[in-house]
């Protein structure tokens, strides 16, 4: 299988790399590196790693960030970070994507458990979060006639994230990296579509 | 008690004046209407309604649009118009309110079953419904500290909209306008925080 992988240097996207190239031929995306370079938060870089990517199976984005910060000093400017990044530029990678990709390639987002917990300070991520999944639910039933699936993967504090995340989750239980990567392969090599697949212990 | 009520000759809107009306003084808030006017996708006219509108115990959005149309047509613009509407206008009026608000008040804002439910043409809808519902679960632990309570009415199909909106919720059951004005009760009157009340049959 020929997967674009977006983020494949990040936290979570250097596991899915390492294992999904283990048998598959994996394109790492990334804003400055990686075989193709694209920035999600631009619809024309969106588009034209499209056009450089030929032929792909699956596209997993695992790259997207939002605000973080407490809501009495939130301001709408701060809130619209995360929706042009996360939210919009994971949108726009179904939006565009819907007119390249080929019936039976599927699409992979990442969302996160925030969508269904608070933290102190975790509003505009839950928000980010919450907006990706429902477009998911709802998005995938169109995407049926043209033989494309889509879901998002909403995994738990993650592991790796635990020495930079861990204090502002307070009593969240990691998912191991290996848990994670399982529920994307669901996602890339199942045959589910319009599922929030969770990655949690 | 006092209760600001935004949109409140609107579908939803109209029920709640009259239910809420019998025992209590009520707001009525619209864009060109009501006693106060307020236009939710501006931050200035937000602020300015709350300054004009002291000592109020309650705050209710039943007001909001999103973009209804197919994915295959539907462009990065055509999402923004629920994002600055629905989203970020319900968003605003909690990142103001908490300012303006006293202890023991409330925030009772408007989502709907697209949130958890496809509809054909129904995506940009369900992101808007997906966000604000992850946002009130998230923020209104915040709000906690400030005696501020925050919830989101989530309606099924509501039946003064089966007329114009019937045909394009197939297979939907739709909820009495009795039953929807119950569940803002919930939200108003009750003392819960951060639920998503559904409304439905």
């Amino acid at each position: 299988m020929k997967i674009l992988l977006i983020g494949a240097s990040g936290t979570i996207g250097k596991h899915l790399y390492k294992s999904f190239s283990k048998n598959n031929e994996v394109i790492p995306v990334g804003r400055t590196t990686g075989d193709i370079t694209a920035d999600i938060t631009d619809i024309e870089s969106i588009k034209n790693m499209y056009e450089n990517a030929k032929g792909i199976d699956a596209v997993v984005c695992a790259s997207g960030n939002a605000y973080f910060g407490m809501l009495d000093t939130m301001t709408e400017e701060n809130v619209y970070k995360g929706i042009k990044n996360k939210l919009m530029g994971q949108v726009n990678l179904v939006l565009q994507g819907q007119h390249f990709l080929k019936p039976g390639s599927s699409i992979t987002l990442t969302t996160g458990i925030l969508s269904r917990e608070g933290i102190p300070g975790g509003s505009a991520i839950s928000l980010v979060n919450g907006a990706v999944e429902s477009f998911v639910i709802s998005a995938a039933q169109e995407l049926f006639s043209k033989g494309i699936r889509l879901n998002a993967i909403s995994p738990a504090l993650v592991e790796d994230s635990i020495p930079v995340l861990g204090a502002a989750f307070p009593g969240h239980y990691p998912v191991s990296m290996e848990k994670v990567v399982f529920a994307y392969s669901k996602g890339v090599f199942g045959n589910v579509t319009g599922q929030i697949i969770k990655a949690e212990d």
